[in-house]
């Protein structure tokens, strides 16, 4: 049995999405079995009336919730006996459980991450890797994605080893295509850190280094993989899932403003319906955070079923693929660089 | 008499479109006058047949042009009869000549202008402020968009100030609201950098600082300008451009995938028209550059016809505002900070 913990509260839509996404996930796989934190009445009401397999679900009561707006480090050190926090001790304790799900604080969930569960060896600091769709139908992923707003080269190295990894186990894409994010395309573009660490990965034949990118081509299909300092990749990623919920919200405004416009958007229904449902992150899964020595998932704080479901698979198949023992082998061959 | 210097060369539709749009705005401001630096019979030949005041309009040959993948540095110091290069020494050496347009390598520009032209008293360093469409039919500026890749807390309040007062005196915005961008709204977000830059902007009673923005909100309208570093400003403004441009694209595409969408399409051809004309960059002009003591404007490389006299217009009213003036009025105030 493969043992996955769901955080099952901090989320918009808890718990009855974090219920319902783990439920969805064991009828998925065989070999999984849930662990569930949050409060436990709550959580057998959730249960109430589902058709589930009880055997390979638990509850573990955990009273508190760390909200959205509460300070990290605060939380982490006051609230042991919330929904998350709960989770991470048990992960880091439990041998035999693996991976935990998380659609609370961002904040929060790394700061608990990096002081309580251990990181690959030789990883700097672990990176968040979201997943985006792209325009000719692959999908792209992007790391770090915020939670690290400063990094070095070596930092950014490892991001693009740790990311390559896996988007080739996880998603079977052979050879990622890495590129760094840059203001510009050629080598000697950006800051001192972007120019050291293009050098970095040219020099690293463990990745399919491809040069910078501009920040105007990541939907284009062309790279599979984008690293990024947390600060400009948590801008990349936000601004690209802004600007088409603004647009598609512009669009459906616009076909209300006339009849005609109406009448078209009739014929077209199903194709609304098909751009929406493309360019809606709950799709997508959530941020897996790379470089943890187990494996940590962060859902978007408005996850619905379907989204927390895509997470626990994520967690699951990376746990699958041994994504840690893969990392610190290609990472540890690097690991003097840094000192 | 009002002289504006276009650089004729350098863009992806140079010069047929630098010229247009030169003549353009002749007919619009009647106290115009515009002097064309480049290859002097390709000028003349690009003029021939038009229909124009021949007294408004002058030519300084240039025989040389700079590329776009010219090292920028090289650019400004070798290519001295360039188009470019020409028009920044007029611009600087000749003191009834107001403001230049570009539409040629931004690197070289912005390396020609920092060495060349003078900065505003008591600036840093100047800055680019790019104009983006918001969804409401308003707009933002973002500031800096790339000029500079690193930045002081003191730098960050400058561009807040150059760009307060730009949208206030070229577009009329009353109290300009001005965020600036971060990972987060807290004020505690981002790195050393922001958080210093945070606490200075709340402390300059000349701007309407609102706060941190996340970029997903940058085209909610809820802002007015947003204050960046040059490595995330140009992140953010090119993510916006390329989402919308790629979505268009595959809305396109798939609207000829099935007849009944072909049909529908036809229904709303005009509001599809809109939709392109309202994501076209081209209609929001330029890149002004902030701080300098001459106004600078630089167009984007694929700019045509109507985006070029968008520049010309933008420059025009800001030597009409006397923008340098109004900026050095109130960064003097604050010059100590930094030493």
């Amino acid at each position: 049995m493969l043992k996955i913990l769901i955080d099952c509260f901090g989320g918009d839509h808890s718990p009855d999405a974090n219920v319902c996404g783990a439920l969805m996930e064991l009828e998925q796989f065989s070999d999984l079995h849930m662990i569930l934190t949050g409060d436990e009445a709550t959580l057998k009401n959730c249960l109430a009336g589902q058709d589930y397999d009880a055997s390979r679900i638990s509850i573990v009561h955990a009273p508190e919730v760390i909200g959205c707006d509460e300070k990290p480090i605060d939380a982490v050190r006051l609230k042991r006996e919330s929904s998350m926090m709960k989770a991470v001790r048990m992960l880091r304790d439990e041998d035999d459980i693996a991976a935990m799900v998380s659609t609370g604080s961002t904040g929060a969930l790394v700061a608990a991450a990096l002081t309580r569960i251990g990181r690959v060896r030789g990883v700097i600091r672990p990176a968040f890797c979201p997943i985006l769709p792209t325009m000719d139908g692959g999908k792209v992923g992007i790391c770090d994605s915020g939670a690290n707003v400063e990094v070095t080269p070596e930092m950014l190295r490892q991001f693009a080893i740790m990311s390559s990894l896996y988007m080739q186990h996880v998603y079977g894409v052979k050879s990622p295509r890495i590129a760094m994010l840059n203001v510009g395309k050629e080598a000697e573009k950006g800051d001192d850190i972007h120019q050291q660490a293009y050098k970095l990965l040219c020099e690293t034949p463990e990745i399919n280094f491809v040069g910078n990118m501009e920040s105007r081509d990541l939907l284009s299909g062309r790279y599979d993989v984008v690293v990024a300092d947390g600060f400009s990749g948590n801008v990349l990623v936000k601004t690209t899932e802004g600007t088409a919920l603004e647009l598609l919200k512009k669009l459906k405004k616009d076909i209300y403003s006339r009849t005609i416009y109406k009448l078209g958007a009739l014929l077209m229904k199903k194709m609304f319906a098909d751009e929406k449902e493309f360019m809606n992150y709950q799709n997508y899964g959530g941020s897996v955070l790379l470089g943890t020595s187990k494996t940590v998932v962060k859902g978007h704080g408005s996850s619905k079923a379907v989204s927390v479901a895509k997470c626990i698979e994520q967690a699951y198949l990376m746990e699958q693929s041994a994504l840690a023992a893969k990392t610190e082998e290609i990472i540890i061959k690097y690991e003097h660089y840094e000192d």
